[in-house]
Parts: C-alpha cells; structure tokens; sequence
C-alpha cells in the first residue's frame, strides 16, 4: 500500500449516450463516490456525463486527468462499434491502441479458442502501456493509464472491479458523516445552521436537504468530516440548538 | 413559441455536495434528458455534477453557458447557508445578486406576512435581470438569466417546474427512439451492427447495450433519429441480419 495523503481527489466520467438520452438512469455515480470514500479516503470532486465522441472523450479526460489526482471512466469498453473508450483514450494519451497479451490470454480462457471471436478480441485492445484491473463477473479487463482508470458501465460489473483497483490507489482520509432527521421546515433553523457552520469554518460541512415521505416534511441535516470528533462536537451543538428551538429529532 | 431550429442543444449543471458524497441518488439528469427532447426537441450534451462552491459555479456555469444553447442547472437555490447557486450566478454574470419583487410577492403571499421570515426572503434574492420560473409545488420560484435556467434540487418540484420554462426555449428536433431486445450477446451481432452503422452514418445512431435480467442475458438494440422513416428502415435490415443469423427478438 502507497504511503497515506491528507487529500486525495478523483473526477468521475461516465461515457455513454444512453445516459445523456435519459434511457438508462446512472446507478455508478452514486456506488463510487460512496466506495471511493469509505474503502479509500478518495473524495469525488466533480462528474461528468458525456457521449459517445472520440473528441469530446480525449478532450474531459485530459482536463480531469490534468485537474484531480484520479479518473475513473465508466462505459465504452465492450465489443460493439460504440465502444470507442479504449482507442479515444489511447489517443488521447497519444499511445498505440493494440492487443495486450495479458488481456487477450484472460478472454481466450474465459470464451474458449472457438468462441473467442474478432468482437471480442476487441476487447483485449487497449493503451499500450496500460496496466490490467481485474473483472471477476466478465472477464473483459478494465485498464489504468497515468491516473486514468477505464471501467465498465454496467453497474454490477463495475462494482465487482473496485477492489482490483484499490492497490494502484494512494489512499486518503476517508470523510465521516452524521444524518439528523428532524421534523420541521428549513427555514425555522437556517439562522443557526449558519452560525454552527461560521464557528467551526471548514472543519466540518453542514448540508440541509428537505425530505417529503408518506405526506410528512421534514430535514435531514448532514455532518460531514474527516474528524469524528468534531463531528461529535458539532452534533452536540446542533442538539442544544434544536432543543432550544423546541424542534424534534427523528432519529434518536 | 419561437421559431424551430434544427438542432438544440443543452447541459445540465447539477449543483450538489449531497450528490458527489454518494449520499442521494440523482434522478433529475435522467428525467430531464427525456423530458426535453420529448417536449421540446432539445437534446442534453453534457452533464456535470459539481459541490457547493462559489468558485466552482461560477467557472462552471460560464463555461457550459459558452459551449450550449442552453444550461439547467439544479440545486442550492433553497433558504439555508449551503444555498448558494443564485449568489454565485449572480457573480458569474457580473449582475447584482438583490431581491425580485415579483418572487418577494409570491413567497410573501404563500407564507403568509407572519412566517415570511428572513431565510424565506433569501429565496426572492436572484441574479438582477433574471425572468422568474414558476413553482407550482412549493412557490419558491426558479429563474433564467441569458441561457441558464436556475431550478431546486428536489425532484418533484423540478419536474413540476418544467412545463413553466418551456416558453423560453427554442424548440428543436425530437429524436425518436426505438428498443429492439434480443436473446444473444453482443459478440455475435458486433460486426453486423458496425456494417449496418457505417451505412447510414451520422443519419442513424445505433447503441448496443448489454443486459441481464432474471438470470438472462441480452442485448438492447436501440435506434435513434430525428427522422422516423430511416429508424423504419434500419430496424427493417436490423430484423432481416437478426433472422440470418437465427437470433431471437424478444419484444415482437
């Protein structure tokens, strides 16, 4: 395992036009960013959802990779003539796009000699240079270039590759977090939600999310840190506050 | 309405700490998708998810305002402290962030003078210039200032928000769609689809994706255009190449 850093951050581009047509609806964003977190200190800082284009897939990976220590891409890499992740971003890193022995091996084995036809030897062409992550649903390896890490799009596949690519991974303070469910309105605690945040600067980030369930309102208030501590700290305080303001803590 | 173009184009700016800690799903991103090439033949080029940052926003917004027609962007116009959206517009603008009578009027109005308190009032503060967005659900109005439109976060009242800026938009080319599910992998029609693309190049565009259901596989075959009769006659010569190579087609 690589030495720890305070804090490591990663973009998430997901490449597919059947998610900008609102066919398909992302279920990656949501997995990763909660994965990345917990299993690595990894915070995902920005997403971007983009099409099917050679340009604009060599264009936001160079600018995510240049701007955050890690990419994950998600989509692209399979048989058919709309998976053009692997050649984009080969290009993009101005590489050849050709057969990785190791990957050609893991799909002949996987498919049979005769079955492991030219759709699916497509799926061994990848950067060169690239270094293997492991697929155990599917086979088909994702690949890692620079700090650019190429992975499937459907969902389940995708989640059983993350471990595979945690030993590459710098790892960073994972960020806490602490959900109060309340029921009252935002407006009613919005003056001291202000002066909780104001008094403890950056060390913590206070969200306040309206919730409609079964005809009730009510706001979830998250906490969120690296310091469960202060976490602890500033929950405390905010009960004090919610006790004085007459308001009801649904959850304990 | 204004005049039909051929071809318009959009990105949607999602606004959202909540949804890059992997806390809440997104579910506007696919729903607006839809939403706006059915209703208004506009399609979504891009998306990005980015936190709660003045910074952030505002290069953001800029820079998607540049490179589309139009930006949607949802989230952080509420009452509390992490609403930010409409302060940091208002800065990317170069426009005063002040009050909008109108918008003061309608949430006055729908609180009643007694619970119109001051984290209520922020709501009615937008970019000065902006139009409003009708909000039919919870009053707060959204807004459009030059070709971003401003809308909450919560799914529900977003969705009902959208009839109510359709008369700023210039409408485009619907592109219609159409399924073709079968019961084989996407190896074994891989070569026949490139053929079948290269021949009605950019007229058509044909997606191949992967699924697996009940403990099935198959593959969805899915055939996008603005023209109607060219999908008719691709899933024509898609069914006669699905019939040579005896492949099944689940849905008729």
């Amino acid at each position: 395992m690589k030495k720890k850093k305070q804090k490591v951050n990663a973009a998430i581009l997901i490449i597919g036009n059947e998610i900008l047509s609102g066919r398909t609806q992302d279920k990656n964003v949501s997995f990763i960013c909660k994965w990345m977190n917990i299993q690595c200190g990894i915070l995902i800082k920005e997403v971007r959802i983009i099409p099917d284009l050679e340009k604009t897939i060599i264009k936001n990976t160079l600018d995510l990779s240049k701007q955050y220590d890690y990419v994950f891409t998600s989509g692209g890499i399979g048989p058919t003539h709309d998976d053009i992740t692997s050649k984009s971003i080969s290009k993009a890193f101005k590489v050849k796009y050709k057969f990785n022995s190791e990957a050609y091996k893991i799909l002949e084995n996987y498919y049979g000699k005769l079955n492991f036809n030219e759709p699916r030897q497509k799926m061994a062409k990848i950067p060169d240079g690239s270094k293997l992550i492991y697929n155990p649903s599917s086979a088909a390896p994702g690949f890692k270039i620079k700090n650019v890490f190429c992975l499937p799009g459907v969902p389940l596949i995708l989640q059983s590759m993350l471990p595979n690519l945690k030993k590459f991974l710098v790892k960073g303070s994972v960020v806490y977090d602490k959900n109060i469910y309340i029921n009252s309105v935002e407006s009613k605690i919005a003056k001291d939600l202000t002066k909780l945040q104001n008094s403890y600067k950056s060390k913590i980030e206070i969200g306040s999310y309206p919730f409609f369930k079964s005809g009730k309102v009510g706001v979830a208030i998250v906490l969120r840190s690296t310091n469960k501590n202060i976490i602890l700290s500033c929950n405390n305080n905010l009960l004090r506050i919610l006790k004085k303001n007459k308001i009801k803590v649904l959850n304990g």
